[in-house]
This record gives structure tokens, C-alpha cells and sequence, in this order.
């Protein structure tokens, strides 16, 4: 089955967060690549890869990066496809530098952010299934399905209090 | 046609803000709604609007408030489909508060946010339509079409210096 | 006896903070009810909530949750009964996220809201009971006489220097 | 009929704002004084006034302020009373300072803050007639007549878009 | 030989920070008097120990506190003599809401604002030392003595990188 | 008479500010002086003023900056007198940014700093003339009736609400 | 005369403040070129402008862009040359956002980041001079007697107080 | 071979980031000094330094501090060199307070800004690298080798996740 989404970071130090992405496109049964590519080391590779995701079939980008974090603004000006931007935690502004760099973009070039750190790993994962649910009702009956499961778990933790 | 799209507001005075979704929905030929719905001054509206979006046909929500912003979150909790989030810029704290109300969402329910102000209206649109564009070629090439537009627009404004 | 106080938080999680106001109430004898209620994860359970406190007795309600933490406002918005909103300490922003979420709410619906953290687990236990104790005045004696024993205590810690 | 809320501001410059909760106190039929208390210019009536809040039979205290703004906290010091802060917005640093002075106070000592500016004027008078409604009915429901009206003003609005 | 400087503090857990400004003015040999003295859980020992200080010979006061600390500015509104307020570092804001709560007094009562923390603990016992030395040659002797010392210590430590 | 407190600031458009220091210090009878001495762009002017301070008989500098506001604390570092810090708001940062640039100072080298902007410029004048008044009883007789002026015309703005 | 200095900009708008750059270059007699050059809507304008400016003989590129300001850093990641990072002052966060999408740049790739607006415009062109001055002395000795005009300035305008 | 580049910082406790880059330079060959020289502790050595720096033969002067960081823009105010600022972490506002007195410098004394902490280190060397690059190809051509290992470790790491 190829890839629908494709997961990038800016460095292997993200891949904590990034995992998490994975660990749920994994449990909603959907094809994904995952890949080191970063804005500032690796600008080639970046450019190449967004350039070439829609046609390789990918209908989503999650892109992670951490401070001043160009990865999600920088696929999303090579790539026509939906790029979701999550901004990991870094360790000198706890990620509000990550958070401003991916949010903040200019009118033209959309990135959909989700929320700082370990958070935002699951919901990219999460909302990618999501817009592909939208066209896709097995995955949307999966992730309904994840949904009803975690309300049954918050409301039987309630007892343990 | 029917909506595809969802576009909604916590108040009347974020129209100024939302309208720029709306423009780039009309500019790409893709079918919305727009409505007021505010989560705390009508939280029945809105939870019935997020129940029934997905059966209605939509295929993505657009949802704009300002401050203790929980319209985006509120209606993606009460729905399967994506949910973008328009922070709107608040009198006090400039949309600080809009945006951190909004992307902060815990694990299990992603809000796309985008950036604050109107910058965000016009990407709220163009995200919108990319997400149906992964899946329906015709409104992937006219969202390609607006960029390579505004690529040459810029390049012009160049010599105007 | 009934209770007269609803203690509500969106994760056990919170369950650290949230049991200072909790202890805070069984020091002064007030009679509460406990439960995890998720706003973006039990959205039906937390309307069911708020709607009959009220019938139910309650005279107050208090909600704590963090990062995009709407279950104070959203509670707010479907009771007629003062909501006590405490902001927890989130991972990423130390809890500045939640105390925007919960205190920034619009003109008609108000929040009140406490301190960040532990502090504010306490003082929301004892704002309920000063809420009550207003009406009811053994229950503002005992607030007083807890205030007085405080006090001694503050005077006598200046003597271990 | 005599007061039973008292609404006092650091400054007379605070009045814009804390009108808003004199409007709502009108409308909702509630009885009111208010005043001028400076935490820093009349300490000694600021103390008198709250060392005399109860027994002159007020049963809750609304306190607006800018900048360090102590008035909300230091009343809360000397009354059993419940205390609702306004925080004021400021001229440097938009009342993110105030809000800090305000909620931000230690285990002890609570007091019920609401939101920066004009819509915390508004949802300060609306809070007290909150506290006082859980006790009086006749003031629960016209608060709920209030909102009511608000909700279907929402609704109407959504035509005009 | 009485007291110049007073040094109290809102709670015995800044007692940390507070020690600082002891050591400096052991150091000295400037005479002074420490307490606990909480401006929200002890107003009237507040009160009575700003009113007196004056007579009793004081010549500055010291005051450090936390969060919403409200002690720097109401010592000072109580007292006329000068007041240096040290932000302590808070859990959830790491002193912002110190610093904040202390430094933007209104126009009228000034406080002397240092660091946040131990910084400021240590540089709230320098300047004591630096208004008295203003009048008193011989404090001001040991204050540019101590600069000398310091002045060395870092010009050695400069070989050992 | 010569002048007891030097007020400088680091640029001709601090004057705003600053003058609200000297209105103070006029209206108090204590004698000045004013300067414009840059940090940045006249640094050796700013050592030589710092170094001749005391032996020119001045007793406190009050120092304006904005920005990185260097000019209070590289002062403070090259005088033995204490050294008032007025952040003057900036036109990006409203001053946020003057602030910390003052207060952080590292221990060894206090700065006393104020509000931001206007308010810290009539403090700054206030708190100079606290200086002296602990150490000259007929300033501190000034400064006190005035504090009872301005408590006069706090009580009486009440009436005018 | 070949340029010695690229200067670039995100958008039009970005011209008021990138201007001053152009100025202090005109003024020092340094050649350059301009061009609005966006990293989002002409990603590989960009590239190709970055990947040539070494060989085109530029010796440093000031760059200056607004909100999610990734042009000085992609730029970076992509040239040999130092690259200024000017971070225009945004319409919601006071260019906060801008600084830190340019200043937090990851180890390996650094961006040489000034202040926030017109202040950081002026102070590039300088940095760009001092930069080029190291090695060539006629361009220092006109940026030293643009300096000592300044001061001669400030020093003047301390008459006019 | 005598120093190109000079190094200092404002504490014994910043070497921890400062010696990233001299790792830096040490790896590219370049002659460097190192030096702890305190804006606030010696200010006179700090002057000595800066007006000395550029006929001691340095091109370009690396200097890093912490809180009220005034080194960096002090240093630039008294030389002609282009000088470069690293905001180390402080304990209280993780480096904030550092990063804005550091960038935020008025027109006409411009200080290059790299990152805050170790990120910003390792950069700081770099930064003046690429400086000296732009006119020995040498250096540049060792920059340029540093970033092709770079880019490839990046590469191969994408194997390991």
C-alpha cells in the first residue's frame, strides 16, 4: 500500500514527538513515510521531497520543527498538498518560538498547526486521518471509533479519583 | 451545489476576519455556508451544527473567535471532520490569547490553526480548499492556478521598489 | 447531604491540583461532588453536567482543565450557577495557555477564575466557600476561623529565620 | 433597598470600565454602591472599606485596577466577603499586568478574576448577580432572561453576515 | 546598634532569596531586622510594621514576595520611606507575575524594583547600602570595597576558562 | 543650590518621560540636573558622568533608556550611588523589552527600577526624593504632604463617578 | 561598481523599514542591489538568489521579513555568506513572532538577527558596512565618521531639554 | 598566527555556551582570544578591550551574556568591528531578558544576534566564519566543507529512526 502521509522533522531529536504521529496513522491503519529532512541543512532534499509528494501520492505532509522552525512553512510553499506543522517543545522558549515560526504564516501559504509538543505529535497524526476521512469513510469509521474508545476511558477514570 | 465547506464565527464582529475565507472560497469556485454560532452564547446551535456537518456533506469547518476562543475546539470535539481554527485578533492581548486558545488542544482532538488576524482568514480558505484539492484534481489546479498568480505578482512588485 | 459544590476537571491528570480544592472543602465541612468531565473528549457528558446542577443543588460549580482549556467556560455557558475556573499547569507554557483559555472569555458569560497551579486549587475551594458563606454564615465562620488559624501560623514562621 | 454589591476601582480612570458591571447590576435590578478606593492612594479606606464590607451587609465585592494592581487582592485580605478583579487594561503593557496582579494570588486568599478590560467590567456585574442567584431566584432568573435575549440577538445576527 | 533597613518577606519560603540581601548587609555591617510579613494573610501586621518604620529609625525597607506580590507596593503606599521590592521566582511563571505585580506601581508610590530571585535577593541588600552610603561615607567605603574585590575576582577568573 | 539628583536619559525622545521626573523634584524643591548621555552613541561622556557623579555632589541618578537599555545599569556600574532605571516604552516591544533590559541586572550591580513609561517617570522623581527625605527631614516632609494632596483628590474623584 | 551587499525583502510592505538599510549603504557609499524575493510565494527565486550570491560577488545579504520570517534563514541555509535578518514589525505580535522565526536558528546555520522595525532596518545596512569595513578600511572610516557625527548630535541635543 | 576573532563573556558561568564557539573556530582554523570581561563588574577593562580590538588585528568580536546582557551592545558601542551577541540562558526568564538586551539595540549600534544558548554558541562561531569567509576563501571554503558533513550526517540519520 503506498504512502498517504508523509512524516518529516527538521532532526532526529524529534522524532519523541514525531513518533507519535506514526503511532497513531499506525493504530488507523494508514500507509506513511517517515524521513529526517531539514529547512537548514538539508534545503535541497527539502525542496525535492515537497516537490515531488503530491505526485508520489501523498495527500498530506506532517512536518515537525522545533525554534526558529521553517520545515511546515517551507513544504508548504513547495507543494499544493494540506501541510501539517507541529511545533516540538524546544528547550530554551519551551516552544512558543517553535509554535510562532509554524503559526504565524503570511496570507497565501497556509500551515495547520497543532498544538506545541507531544500534543501536537498525536493530533497530527490524528487530524491527517481526519481530512482523509473526509473522503475516505473507512478511515473516518476508524477514527470514530478511536473517538468512542478515549470517551469510555475518561469517563472510567472518573472512579479512580 | 451543496456546501463543502463550513464557515462559522463566534461573533458578528469577526466577519471583517472570516470574510477573507469566504473571498478565496468564492474565488476557487468551492461551495460554502457562513453562519454566527458562538460557543458560549449558543452552545446548543453549535454542538447541533458540529453533530450534523459530516451527514450535511461538508467536508471541512472553518471556525473563527477571538479571545478565550473555543469554537474551533468545542465543534471538533462534536465532529469527525477537520476543523480549521481561525484565531481572531482580541482587543486586549492582539490574538495571544485566540491563538494559545485555540492550538493548544490536548491530545485526542486537533484543531488546524492558523495564523492570527486576517492573515488567517484568507489561509483558513486556501487550507480548506487544499484538503478537498488532495482529492478533487479540478479544485487542486485552481488553488495551483491562485499561487502561480501570485508568484508572478510578487516577482513584479519587485521593480516597483 | 447534598452537595453543594461540583468539582469537574477534564483529565485525571488534574486530579493533583483539583484535590487541594477538595480538601480545602472537606476542611470547612461542605458537602461536593467529584467526576472527570471532558470537554473536548465527553462533550455530551459535560452539557448532561451543566445543565442540571443547578436542579441539582449545586450552588457553584468548579472546573479545572489546561492548555486550550475550555471546560470552565463551556460549563459556563450552560449553567446559570458561578463557575470557578482554575487554570492547571501545562506542559509547554507553564500554564499561561490555560489561564488565557479559561479568564479571557467575552462579555456575558464569565469565568472566575484562580491562580495557576496548586494555589489555585486552594483558593478555589475556599472562593466556593466564601460564595456560600455569604448566605450561610457558619459556613463563613468557618472560612474566618481558617483564615485566623493561617494567620498564626504566617506570624509564627518569622520566628524560624 | 441597600447595596448588596459593592463596585470600587483604583482610579476614576477605571470608571469606563467598571461601569459596564454598574449597567448590568441596573439592568438586573441588583443594588449597588460604588466608589473610588485606591490600594496605594487611600490604603486606609481601602482597609476600612472591606473590614466593613459584611456587615454592612454586601455579600460580594467587585474591584477593578490597572497596572499593579492591588486593590482586588488587598480587599480580598480583609473581607470574608467573595471578591471579583477586573483587571483594567493598562497603557504599556495591555493588562497582561493587571491580569498577572490579580489572579496570580497565593494559597489563602482567592480572588474570582475575570477578563482583561471591558468585557471583564461586564462579566464582573454579571458574576455577582451569578453568586447572589444561586441563593435568590428572582435574580437567577433574570439573569437567565439576560442571556435569553443575548442568545437569540446572536441567532438574528448571523442573517445580517 | 538599631536597625536601618528592615527586611520582610510575604511567605518563609522566600526566605531563600531574602538571605541574600541579609548576607550582603552582614557584610556591610549595616544593622537590620527581618520578618515575615504577609500582605494577604497578615494586612494588619502589614500595615502597623509600614506605619511605624520611619520612627522606629529605619532608613529603607527591603520587601520580597511572589506571584501576585502585593507587599513591595503596599509597604510602600504605607511608609515614606524608600521601598526595594525583590520579584521571588515563582512555580508556574518563574517571576513574571513577581516582577510584573511589583515593578508597574502607579504614579505616586514608587517601588525600588531589582532581579528576579536571587539576583535580586543579593542586589536588594547592595543598593540598601548605596542609599545610606549616599549620606553615610563610611558605608559607602565598604560598598566600593566590596566592588574592588569583585572587580578582581572576575578579571582572575579569566584565566581559568 | 547644587544639584542632588542627576537625571539623564538616552535619547532627546525620552523627554516625555523623563520630565515627569523633573516635575517632580521642581515641585519638591530638590535641585537637578539634565542630560542627554547615550550608552551607545556617547559612551565615554556616559563613564566620564557616571565616575564624577559623587564627587560632583549629586546623591541618586535617575537614567532613562529604551530599548536595550543599557544606559541605568552601565551607569550603575561605574558610579557608587544609586541608580533609578525609568524603562521608557519603546515603539515595538511597549517597553517590555526597556524593562527587563533594566531590571535584570546580575548580582553585584543593582538597578532601581520603576514602571514602564509615564508612571515611571513621575516615580522616578518620587523615589529619588524618598532618598533624600530619609536622611533630610524637610524633604520628607515635601513628599508627604503631597501623597496627602494626592489622597484628598483620590477621595474626592469618588463623588464625581 | 559591482554590489557588495544583497537586500531583500518577503513582501512590498517590507520596503518602509528595509529603505533605511538602503539608506545607511547609499550614505557609506557601499554598492548593492534590492529585490523583493519571498520565501513562500517564490520558494525557488530564493534559492537561485541565495545559490548565486556568493559568485556574484556579494560579500553579505540583508534580509528583512515579517510574522513566520523564514527568508533570512532559508536564505542562510543556502549561501556561504553571512546573512542579516531584519525582523519587520508584524500587524498582530509587534514583529515578537518575527524575531524569534530569525534569531532561534538551530546550530549549524546562524542568522545575524537586529531589532525589531526601522531601528533594525538602519542598524542592518550598518552591520552590513562593519562587516566590510573590517577588511576594507576606506568603507570604516566612513562608517567611524558617520559615528562621530552622531555623537556630536547627541550631545547637542541636550541643549535643547 | 595572531587572533582574528576575540571571545568574551560576562561570566566564568557563560563558558559553558561561549566554548561552542571556540570549538567552532578551533575546528576551522581560525585564530581566536578569549577573555572574561564583566560590562557591569569591569567596565573600564570592557572599554579597554572594545577600543583596542581592531588594531590588535581582530576583524570581528564574539561576545556573550546573560539577564540585563549589556556586553555585547557596549562593546559595540566602542569599537568600529562588527560585533556579535550571545544571549545565554538565564535562570529566571530562560534567556528571554538576555535575547531582547541584546537584539533590541537602537539605530546606529548595531549588534549581530544569533540564538539563545548553546544553539547560539555554536553559531556565534560560525557566524564570524562566514564574516571572515567573504574575503579569505579559505575560511569559507572550510565553512563550506563543515556544512557538507553537516548535511550529510543530517541525511543518514534519517536511516535510524
Amino acid at each position: 500500500m503506498s504512502a498517504k502521509v508523509g512524516v518529516i522533522m527538521g532532526s532526529k531529536s524529534d522524532w519523541e514527538t514525531m513518533k507519535l504521529a506514526c503511532d497513531v496513522l499506525d493504530e488507523l491503519q494508514i500507509a506513511y513515510e517517515k524521513k529526517v529532512v531539514s529547512a537548514h541543512r538539508t534545503p535541497d532534499l527539502m525542496f525535492e521531497y515537497a516537490e515531488t509528494a503530491a505526485s508520489r501520492g501523498l495527500k498530506v505532509i506532517i512536518a515537525g520543527a522545533g525554534g526558529a522552525a521553517h520545515l511546515p512553512g517551507m513544504v508548504a510553499a513547495k507543494t499544493i498538498l494540506p501541510v501539517i506543522g507541529v511545533p516540538v517543545k524546544s528547550s530554551t522558549l519551551n516552544g512558543l518560538d517553535s509554535l510562532l515560526s509554524i503559526v504565524q504564516m503570511p496570507g497565501g501559504i497556509p500551515v495547520a498547526t497543532v498544538a506545541i509538543g507531544n500534543a501536537g505529535g498525536t493530533n497530527a497524526g490524528l487530524l491527517a486521518a481526519q481530512m482523509i476521512g473526509a473522503f475516505e469513510p473507512e478511515v473516518q469509521a476508524r477514527v470514530q471509533a478511536r473517538r468512542d474508545r478515549v470517551q469510555r476511558e475518561v469517563m472510567e477514570s472518573s472512579e479512580t479519583l
